[in-house]
């Protein structure tokens, strides 16, 4: 009940340990496109560069800056936690002028913000993190998508921990580059980062003065990798995605909207028995996300040890605060396969023994 | 039996499957402590920045050059394959001079070549392959390394497909630099990239005038979180550190020297068949690797209707030629779980009955 990893399901985990095939055997090819597709599916988009790429959501997170940009171009960031601050340092090391759009952590980022930056720019791109991980804010960004296209700029977004978890509709919010991870809603084993690219984040990327920075991470080869070339570039990890294979049929399985509704109840639940107990939530009011539960540590109670009381006599893993956050919230995470109404009923049961301890002594 | 990822062994396949647990808990952090400790076993060194990067192969090749490299410094390359072909594009993409040392495909590069280039250059950095997977051919590297060191400069080695199947001895030759991957002779799945710096690269690292231009690969980021201090990077890839925890405890139980003895019987078998049956080795004689065996395709054969036959109806995986090699080499791999009598003997029948047919046709 951390911030992620989540919980995986037995059958992943079976998958994954399935033996060993080629990363150009037919097979696996064939289980790619699946792949590929289901990836589709589950960003609801027709992008055809939908794919993978060979690392955790870090590598998803370099990839769409280092195939977009080139050193000099303007990038418009929010800013309103950890994965907002890593967008900057990263558009930064590929040589971007960055104007920072910020919010107090916890809070989102408003779309006049953006439009406010965007009179005083002109970007390339904007960069919005939906779901931040760090103080489990919810940034809705139909409007931002908007004002980015009217202003010219591509629009990316971070889909770490919103993905499988509320809604993520890439083609109707016009997104023009996401990324994700595997171990938050997909209930999938950390190790790869869903991408998505429209039309137009491609010809920026294929169109590009110089070569993209990174090699490992070049769409321009990926391309024909993942496309329908199959040349070689590098050694795709097969076992992970067995596992991204099978923890995509899950989701599709559960179907989106269920999940999503899946992840809002139990959510509720534990807001209801949270709110019971007089504590309170760090995001902003209407704002808080299903999946990450930033709650305010009370007066009184002692944040590491609780939360290492919750692991060694509870088995429950929950997260600490980062940044400012660091001491003054726990982030409990309700992710995938971990959303289910017994965790929320075992950590509520659980928090309440060692704070009605903490608090006695 | 191609050129890699090579079969894992069933505890290997057992150990990823185990449940996941979060990137900061304990018990994970004990076992990167003891997949540390192992690397630092089979890499034969002291160093303490020596741990699995989460990414495959290349991406170690790329943690050694974003780290090492600035823009304008001159590196000087061994190309005789695909590898040092591909080390040449990742250095130019940090913004390197590289001056490429080259032999033919099939060739080693020879201390001399290095030693003339040193002799018209100043470069911060000299990087060779040890064991090119894309023609067998094993290049000797202590002279290199001296030479090296008295020119000053950082010395840089790809031990992919060489570690665990013949001797790497990274701190007795002065390696300030290597890299490898899991899938080759460690026969755990891949998706990671073992990396070893010695003191003096990692000081090369800290002092650099401008910061790395990967975050994701940052050795300056890395070491706060594979350190002491535990900082929170990204979040590693928990099962496939599961999977080389168990595959290192595996290797170092047969013994390294047991493993290259294991190696080297394995592909002297081969060798010995295929002679028999009149067919001939690719790489320089009295440097063809054990673990990766480029064989000549003879008169009269289809590269690519032997290697179809031999998965189709056999069940053998092996690679095709790359490059200027396209289509006159089948590389053979007899890696780590791979590399048995058993499987030599198979691959030899298999072989004959398929060149029988085709040579009857």
């Amino acid at each position: 009940m951390g911030p992620g990893p989540s919980n995986v399901a037995p059958s992943v985990l079976q998958a994954m340990a399935a033996p060993v095939i080629g990363h150009l055997d037919p097979a696996f090819v064939k289980m790619m496109e699946e792949i590929k597709a289901m990836l589709r599916s589950v960003f609801q988009t027709q992008n055809e560069m939908t794919f993978p790429v060979s690392g955790t959501g870090s590598a998803g997170m370099e990839f769409c800056f280092v195939n977009l940009i080139e050193p000099g171009d303007e990038v418009i960031v929010g800013v309103n936690g950890v994965f907002g601050t890593r967008m900057v340092d990263v558009a930064e090391r590929c040589g971007a002028k960055v104007i920072k759009v910020e919010a107090p952590w916890g809070r989102i980022i408003e779309p006049q913000q953006i439009a406010g930056a965007l009179q005083q720019s002109r970007p390339k791109l904007v960069a919005i993190v939906q779901a931040e991980t760090s103080t489990g804010a919810w940034t809705p960004v139909e409007e931002i998508s908007r004002r980015t296209h009217e202003a010219g700029a591509l629009f990316l977004l971070d889909t770490v921990t919103s993905l499988g978890g509320c809604p993520v509709k890439i083609d109707e919010w016009q997104v023009d580059a996401v990324y994700s991870a595997t171990q938050k809603c997909l209930s999938c084993p950390p190790g790869l980062a869903p991408v998505s690219l429209s039309p137009r984040a491609l010809e920026a990327a294929k169109s590009r003065k110089r070569k993209v920075q990174s090699w490992y991470l070049d769409v321009n080869l990926l391309a024909s990798y993942w496309g329908q070339e199959r040349v070689y570039h590098h050694t795709a990890p097969i076992s992970m995605n067995y596992a991204l294979h099978e923890a995509l049929r899950l989701v599709l399985l559960e179907g989106l909207e269920n999940r999503w509704r899946r992840h809002e109840a139990n959510h509720l639940a534990l807001r209801a028995g949270l709110e019971a107990m007089g504590l309170s939530f760090g995001a902003q009011e209407g704002h808080q996300l299903w999946q990450l539960n930033a709650v305010n540590v009370p007066e009184g109670a002692d944040e590491a040890t609780v939360r290492k009381r919750l692991l060694n006599d509870f088995d429950i893993e929950i997260g600490a605060g980062l940044g400012p956050l660091k001491g003054k919230v726990w982030r409990v995470g309700l992710m995938g396969e971990t959303s289910t109404l017994e965790n929320v009923q075992r950590f509520l049961a659980a928090l309440k023994m060692i704070l009605g301890d903490s608090r006695a002594k």
